[in-house]
C-alpha cells in the first residue's frame, strides 16, 4: 500500500530543521503503527511539493532513515517502510482510570503537606522581571558552555558520560573544587570531606537526614529559605524558629538543646544581612560550648562587587563543627542542578551512602561539563561579568527607591542579587504582586520566608539578578505609584 | 596553569611576620598538593595588592621560596611552583583541625550500614569485560547523541537549559513519554500519571518513602537487585524476600498481611526469568483480594531480539494496582541518571513533592536532550543497532557456554543481555572472579544478590553487553578451564 502523501504533516510548532522534521514526522509514523513495514512512502518529489520544501530536504531526510534503517530503497520503485523497522506495541494501550484502591490509606507518608514554591515559567515576558535566581540570557556565556559541554561528549570523556559511577563522583571536579573553589572561601578540605549534590537544596536534605531525627532539636533563622523549613518539618524534628536582625542570625538566641543549626552567614536569605565577624566568633563559640553543629549555606558569596566577602564561618571553623554547603545555581544556572557539601569526613561518607541509596550520582556529562567551564576559567570570566553587571543595576536600583522613597529593609553589604524591602505595615505585598504582575512586574511577596502564623505580609524581595539596568527605574516608579494607590 | 590570587590568605590568627606567613601560605599550599609543579604563582604586585601588605614583603617571602627551590623565576614570566618542589604526602595528611565533635553521637541516622555495590572502573582494561549494565561505545551513537545535545544547549532552548522547574518536568518529555514510549508498553498514562527520576535507582526510593512506613509490610523477590533490598532495609518496614523459581515470583508465596510487592516480571533480576502470563493474571488478582499494590521494574525489555517483549503487567492492570518504573540506563547509558514513575495521580502527586524536596529535578539539560534524542527517532534505531549485537553475541555465548558444558541457571527467552549462572555447589564464585580477573576475565559474583546469611556462594552473572561478539568464546574458555581447576 501507498502511504497518502496527505498523512504527512509538518507541526507548526515544530523545531530542528526542516531535515530533521520531515526525519521525525516519518519516524513517529512508523513509531505510532501508522507506517508499517512494506507499505510505499511517497517519492521525494511529492512529499517535497506537499509539504513546500525543497526535494534536496527531503532526499537528505530518507538518506538518513535509510542508514537507520527505517525504510529501505527499491530501484526506480521508490521508498517503503523497512521490513527491520522498530516495530510498534502489538497489544492495545489501556489506560487504568478507575481505581480500587484506597489511595487515602495507601499513601503511608505524605509530602505535599509543604508549602511547594514556584515561579512564572513565563517571567521573561514580563517587562519588568524583578524575579530572584533564574538565569539572565544576556550574561551567561553560552558560547564557551556550549564548548566545554561539548568537549565533555568527546570520545575520550566517554566514561565520564555513560559510566554508572555507583556512590562516586567525577574525580577532576572533586580535585577541582578542593585545590582552586574553596581555598578562596579559606577552606581546605580533602575529596573525602566533599560530595557533590544536585544542587544546595539536595544538600541541605542530604544534611538533615543524617543529622536529625524526631529526637534532635534544629534552629532555623526567621525569615529564611521556605524549602529548607519544608526538609526540616519533614524530617520531624523540633524546629526553633530564631528571629533575625541587621546583622543576621544571634547566637545568644539559640536554645541551649539545639542540636544544628542552619544559618545563611554571607548574606541572610532574604534579608540578605552579612553576619560580622565578632558575631561568627561568637556563634562559633557557642557551637563549642553548648556542642551543637553549624551547618552553613554560603549561597552567592561569588557577587561581591562593593567589597571581598567576608570569610566563610567554615574558614574559622578549628573544631571541625561547621559542614558547608555550595553550590553552582545562581553563578551558573539553577537547572543545571550542582552543588556541593563539605564536611568531615564521617559525615560525608553517610551523606554519600544515602545519597548513593536516593538518587546514586549527579549526572556525568553535567560533572565533567562544569569540570571543563571551571579549570578553563570561563567561570571567573562569567562571575566578573555578572559581578560587573550587578553592580551597575544595584546602583540604578539604590537610586530609583530612593527617589521614590522606598523602604530598603536589608541590603547585601558587599553585594548580591536582591533586596529585602518593607511595605508599609497595611499592605499584602502577595496583593501588591497580583497588581503589579498586569503592569508587567514581576515581584517576590516575603510572606513564605516567614515561619509560623502571625508571619508579616508586608515584606518583599526585589531582585535585580535579570531586569536590563534600562528597566529598572520604570519598574521602580510604577511599583512606588501601585504602593500609593493601595494606601 | 595560574593559580588565582583569590585562593591565596592570610588567616587573621596566624603568629609569625607577614613576610613568614606568606612564605608560609605558599608552602603549605605546596605541601597540601592544592598549588602543583609548573603552575604559576600570581605576580608580586597582585598578590601585595590583593592580601593587602607592601610588594617588597611578598618579593622577600618569594626570594626564600626561591632558594629553597619552591618556586622558580622564568624570567619574564614570573614565578612558578618548582618541579623540585617537596612533595606532598602521598597519603593525604588529616586536616590539622582537630574535631571536637563526637561523630558517633552527631550522626542521627546512619547510611553506610547497607551493602554498597560498586564495579571495576577500569573495566574497559578488561579483555573479556562480561560486565553488566555499562555503555558499550562500540554501539552507543555518540555522533547523533552529540548532536542532540548541542541542539538542546541552543539558544531557543535556554529556559530549558537553566530554568528552575522547580518541582515540574519537560513538558516535551513527558508528552513524549506518554504518546510515543508507553504506549508500547501497552500503557495509556496521562502526564499528571508520570514523574521523571533520577534512574530507575531514585523511582524505586521515591516510591518506597511514599508507601511505606515502619508499620507496613513490602515484599522482594530472591535474588534480588540489591540497592532495592538496601532502598526497603532503611524504610525499616517489615520485609519479607520471596524466592523466585524459573517463573519469576510466585504470587501464592506473597503473605497476605504484604502491602507493596517488588517485582521485574518482564525480566527477572538478575534470574532474567519472564513471568508468564497466567502468573501476572494471578498477581495481579491476589493483589486485589488482598488489597496490596505492585511495583513493576520493567528494565531491558527493549532487548527483545528472540521474541517480542510479554505486555507489562500496569498494562493488564485494571484497578490502579500497579506502579511502573521505566529507565534510560541500559538502553542510552546509567550515567545519564534519567528514568520515570508511571502511577495514579495520587501518588505521583506525593512522589513529585518529595522529589521537589530531596532534589527538585533532573537537570533540564539531561530532560531536553532525551527528549531530541527520542523523538527524533535515533533511540529506537539504537535500540534496533544494540539489539542485533545483542542476539549475535547471545548465539556465540549460548554456544560457547554448550561446548563447555557450563550451566546456564536462568537466560531472558525474549533476549536481554545477561546470563544467570550456576556453578558447581563447592564454588564460592568471588573466588572466582578474583581468579578470572587474573586473567583478565571479568564476572560478577551473584552471592550480593540473595537476601539472608545463607545466601548461596556458587551463582554468577554472565553479561554479553559490553563484550565484543570475537572475544566471547575465549573468554568462556578460560571460564571454563578456571572453574575445572576449582573441582
Amino acid at each position: 500500500m501507498a502511504l497518502p502523501v496527505e498523512t504527512f504533516f509538518l507541526q507548526s510548532d515544530a523545531s530542528g530543521t526542516l531535515q530533521t522534521q520531515i526525519r521525525q514526522l516519518v519516524a513517529e509514523g512508523i513509531l505510532a503503527g501508522r507506517f508499517r513495514p512494506g507499505e510505499k512512502l511517497p517519492s521525494s518529489r511529492k512529499l517535497a511539493l506537499h509539504l513546500g520544501v525543497s526535494r534536496i530536504t527531503v532526499t537528505l531526510a530518507f538518506t538518513e532513515l535509510l542508514a537507520d534503517d527505517y525504510i529501505i530503497a527499491r530501484g526506480r520503485s521508490g521508498y517503503f517502510v523497512s521490513e527491520n523497522a522498530p516495530e510498534p506495541p502489538a497489544f492495545p494501550a489501556t489506560s487504568s482510570d478507575h481505581s480500587t484502591v484506597d489511595w487515602g490509606r495507601a499513601i503511608g507518608q505524605r509530602f505535599t503537606t509543604t508549602q511547594s514554591m514556584s515561579k512564572p515559567a513565563d517571567w521573561a515576558t514580563f517587562k519588568y522581571p524583578f524575579i530572584y535566581g533564574q538565569a539572565d540570557p544576556t550574561l551567561f556565556d553560552s558560547a564557551n558552555w556550549r564548548l566545554c559541554a561539548l568537549e565533555a561528549l568527546g570520545r575520550k570523556d566517554f566514561d565520564a558520560l555513560t559510566a554508572d559511577y555507583f556512590d562516586s563522583d567525577d574525580p577532576k571536579l572533586l580535585d577541582f573544587i578542593a585545590r582552586q573553589t574553596l581555598p578562596r572561601r579559606g577552606i581546605l578540605a580533602q575529596p573525602d570531606e566533599i560530595l557533590l549534590t544536585m544542587g544546595a537544596q539536595n544538600a541541605l536534605w542530604l544534611t538533615a537526614q543524617v543529622l536529625l531525627t524526631q529526637r534532635r532539636t534544629a534552629a532555623i533563622e526567621d525569615p529564611c529559605y521556605p524549602a529548607l523549613r519544608g526538609i526540616l518539618e519533614q524530617s520531624r524534628c523540633h524546629l526553633h524558629a530564631i528571629p533575625v536582625d541587621q546583622n543576621g542570625l544571634p547566637p545568644d538566641s539559640l536554645p541551649s538543646e539545639t542540636d544544628v543549626v542552619f544559618t545563611t552567614p554571607s548574606h541572610q536569605c532574604p534579608t540578605a544581612a552579612t553576619m560580622p565577624m565578632s558575631r561568627r566568633r561568637a556563634l562559633l563559640d557557642k557551637a563549642e560550648q553548648d556542642d551543637f553543629l553549624v551547618v552553613e549555606d554560603d549561597y552567592e558569596f561569588e557577587m561581591s562587587f562593593l567589597k571581598p566577602p567576608s570569610p566563610a564561618l567554615k574558614s574559622l571553623d578549628k573544631n571541625g563543627r561547621v559542614i558547608y554547603v555550595g553550590s553552582f545555581s545562581k553563578s551558573l544556572f539553577p537547572g543545571l542542578r550542582l552543588g556541593y557539601l563539605v564536611g568531615p569526613a564521617p559525615f560525608i561518607r553517610e551523606a554519600r551512602a544515602l545519597r548513593a541509596s536516593v538518587l546514586r550520582h549527579p549526572p556525568g556529562h553535567i560533572q565533567r561539563t562544569v569540570t571543563y567551564f571551571l579549570s578553563r576559567g570561563h567561570y571567573d570570566a562569567l562571575v566578573g561579568r555578572m559581578s560587573r553587571a550587578f553592580h551597575e543595576r544595584r546602583t540604578t536600583i539604590d537610586a530609583a527607591l530612593a527617589e521614590h522613597g522606598l523602604r530598603v529593609a536589608g541590603a547585601g553589604s558587599f553585594g548580591g542579587s536582591a533586596l529585602w524591602m518593607r511595605a508599609p505595615e497595611h499592605v499584602d505585598t502577595r496583593d501588591l504582586a497580583q497588581r503589579l504582575a498586569e503592569k508587567s512586574v514581576l515581584i517576590e511577596p516575603g510572606h513564605a520566608f516567614f515561619s509560623g502564623p502571625s508571619a508579616p505580609l508586608n515584606f518583599y524581595r526585589l531582585a535585580y539578578s535579570s531586569i536590563p539596568t534600562q528597566r529598572i527605574s520604570n519598574g521602580v516608579e510604577i511599583l512606588a505609584k501601585t504602593l500609593a494607590e493601595m494606601s
